[in-house]
């Protein structure tokens, strides 16, 4: 019985070790408040403006702006205006903005440096999020930092497990940010 | 006499609530330091490269570098080494210098998100202030995260709250901003 | 004797004000963590796509992606995915890889801006490091602020010296990063 335990927690493990980028330190601490977002980009792509919320304002010598570049977007950087929502629906109410930046920084496999802002203005929550961090595309589940906050996450800090919860080619995607706060004010 | 005072505070909190992005928890905590600061951005336009103090670098696809793009400027980035003065006063002799960038990323509306830092040299502070967030330009008072500091503002955290004390046209903006630690070391 | 430690410790303070930007503060804190690393940029110049781990994505008016601009390099932004490595050695084996962004941001002077994440793979560290800052690149000690952390070095923060520890023209260059962590969990 405790051998059949073991071997189960070990499975776990294993499964937790190749699904998320560092899985250490996970359950140490309790968050103080804790929050489930999705956002969705859909990149311009000279045919689709009116759906838009993203741009592609920056590419390495000989791509352009229209067509995410040769070698896994590396140098590319995108400009974006995301709904926010509660569930994975992009049709759903949005709750705020996402806004911000993401920027493709490897040449031989799919990376990422994020930079943005979560506006939330709706009944629940009145204020913003502010985020950085690496963001290993090809990894099930990555780690970013909130950094800072205002309004009702006034100073708070934390970690955002980001996951794509959907993608379609290179016109969509979407994130699910699962938010933990450790420190709130 | 109260239902006076009960009229004046209702309408003050109707103010609070229209000029600023969060009212909330606003003074909640007290600052363990306060700093009022002013930025001048005078932004390239292919005319002004003597005095301009920052640049254009990065636009969506049809827009050029010396104008800001359409559709309320969305998807330019411009770099910046602007001034800082402790009065409303470009000419003032300047603290130090406000160093980054600005990406406009909204295209139904004026936002902005912000990096950037400021690398005060004076004889009252020397040291350095980081910041982030989003920049709802279009509401008075808008509040943004103080991430970290070095100097004389090693480790700070707090917020900023940032006004755009002035504009002329989309060649000189300046803004204000004032700074709240809530952590100080 | 005594005169001989004073002037000795003038002395050792010139030096620190002369080679630091703010050399105030410094030991008042003791770090709960302290880490070494360095990394290493070989900027695209459209002969070496082979060897490049970072690319020019934007620039100024005038200036194209394979050549940093005049001024300083006023209004590059470089993306990057360069290797970490324990030592001063191109050719060390990786820790892992800096990943992120600098831009020139002053057309006077050489000074950056540096927004990037530290992901860490090795036996030591598994995690993430965020930093955001200035950079005046011509002192030689320069300040920026690690504003958060995951993996083993969740919710951390402190303050990373950096220093040129090598260039060459302006193709290649390495920092030494020096984390001093002031708030571990």
């Amino acid at each position: 019985m405790e051998a059949r335990s073991s071997s189960v927690l070990i499975f776990f493990f294993m499964f937790l070790a190749i699904s998320s980028a560092f899985p250490k330190h996970k359950d140490k601490y309790k968050p103080c408040k804790h929050l489930v977002l999705f956002f969705h980009d859909i990149i311009y792509n000279g045919k689709n403006a009116a759906n838009a919320t993203s741009a592609i304002v920056a590419a390495p010598q000989g791509s352009n702006l229209t067509i995410l570049a040769p070698n896994f977007h590396f140098g590319n950087i995108a400009v974006f205006d995301d709904p926010i929502t509660l569930d994975n629906n992009l049709h759903s109410k949005p709750v705020g903005r996402a806004q911000g930046m993401y920027m493709y920084d490897t040449k031989n496999t799919f990376t990422a440096w994020l930079g943005f802002s979560f506006y939330l203005n709706s009944t629940d929550y009145q204020g913003t999020i502010n985020f950085i961090g690496a963001d290993p595309i090809l990894i099930k589940y990555r780690e970013i930092s909130v950094v800072g906050g205002t309004g009702d996450f006034f100073m708070h800090r934390g970690v955002a497990t980001i996951d794509t919860d959907s993608y379609e080619g290179e016109v969509y995607f979407r994130l699910k940010v699962d938010i933990k706060f450790y420190e709130c004010w």
